[in-house]
């Protein structure tokens, strides 16, 4: 027995990779009611364990978000299991729409929110006259022609360190600070699709979506860049605004 | 009256041009049970039209396969709705996962069926270690490398006319003749997907699927490049084969 205890390794810190297609799901965190992507990922871990794991995100995704790369970790029980095997029993538990990419350990300092330097968000819109079956559900149909300078220029306008307030959707509690970097924009065209993405230290609540929202408006000739700007330098929070969708939006990586 | 007789429009025969995702649907052709995309265009006409009209396809598409141009034509009974409209009144009334791309008024003579000169389908295999969610439904999981000199070599093999016979499923009654021509094969391949895009005049029935299965094993070295081609230069009817999932086969466009 003491030499059982010796060997048996100590509860240890696992990184998980989850790449899910939000469809149909109550987004990322925990709910009383509604199916949610944690919660699935700690019945999977109930399943593996049998016990209750608390597992933590980077970030929580809305309902109908996708996710390539989220990230989150749990401190599992003691167990002897390697992180492939612990990968591959989550997903023979897993719905085959949230799938365990990439499993490892880490140190006890690491925590998938609070040490989390940033994250990537891709953002896709659909510009076919008729909206694709194979875009349902992860692209944004806008009818109308996206100017491109306006898209661009928009895009160029979030780029830096700015007081993003008027980019934000009030949670029902005041956030710290509303001042967010954007380090990188990127704007990729097909004939059929328009994707931006966006990387920074950090997103408020709906921020990409307003983002998106307001670029969109500015390149359909609802509205300016010059606005867009105006807003942005302004810092305050604004009045209701165009929410671009949901299920155009994928939270590609978290940056640590 | 008689005015009206006068500038009534006759009946026209329409073609379309239909998108869908196979997911979920029983394939193209009506069936007593099963909800195909036949049924659902036929229902779109009938709350379009208030009359029974058939709709003809260019070719039936099995349980889970998908298409970017199905090709379709009926014939409407008199009105004046421009192509544009019906298309635009069809897509109000199908499922989001069916879309009508583009309609034409064509010449009685047209046949979606019998005028097909060929058709191109294309073969999606993913080749990630994990699943991707995005993927689900839409291509074949493949685990283990497939060689790339393999594939290429099975693919331009089954290049020009042959006796396709040792590729085809016997769907319970005799087909007149096995003979087909492959135009163009064509593979594409990223880090995550490999794609395979057949071209020819005509394909038996799981004839595509057929060849992919045949060409994986061989690209997973379960066979070899030789025996596929020994098996299209017998030119007989083969025992049981691989036969590639259907959710990972699309049809193109249909050539006329």
């Amino acid at each position: 027995m003491p030499n059982e205890k010796r060997t048996a390794p100590s509860g240890r810190r696992l990184k998980l990779i989850v790449a899910y297609d939000g469809a149909g799901f109550s987004g990322w965190q925990s709910q009383a009611r509604g199916d949610t992507i944690q919660d699935r990922l700690e019945a999977a871990f109930l399943q593996i364990t049998g016990q209750q794991i608390r597992v933590h995100g980077a970030g929580r995704t809305d309902a109908g978000v996708h996710a390539f790369g989220q990230c989150a970790h749990v401190d599992l029980p003691p167990n002897r299991l390697a992180p492939e095997v612990l990968a591959a029993a989550l997903n023979a538990s897993l719905p085959a729409k949230i799938r365990v990419l990439r499993c490892s350990f880490v140190s006890k300092n690491f925590h998938a929110r609070f040490a989390a330097r940033g994250k990537v968000y891709r953002y896709r819109i659909a510009t076919t006259p008729v909206f694709s079956p194979f875009e349902l559900g992860r692209a944004w149909h806008v009818s109308g022609t996206l100017d491109d300078k306006v898209l661009r220029a928009c895009a160029r306008a979030f780029l830096g360190r700015h007081n993003f307030a008027g980019f934000a959707a009030n949670r029902g509690h005041a956030v710290e600070s509303t001042m967010r970097t954007i380090r990188r924009v990127r704007v990729q065209r097909t004939p059929d699709v328009t994707a931006i993405e966006f990387d920074g230290d950090g997103f408020l609540y709906k921020m990409v979506r307003l983002m998106v929202g307001a670029t969109v408006r500015a390149a359909l000739g609802k509205t300016t860049v010059a606005e867009v700007r105006a807003r942005l330098a302004d810092g305050a929070p604004a009045e209701p605004r165009l929410v671009a969708p949901a299920e155009g939006l994928t939270l590609v990586r978290v940056r640590y």
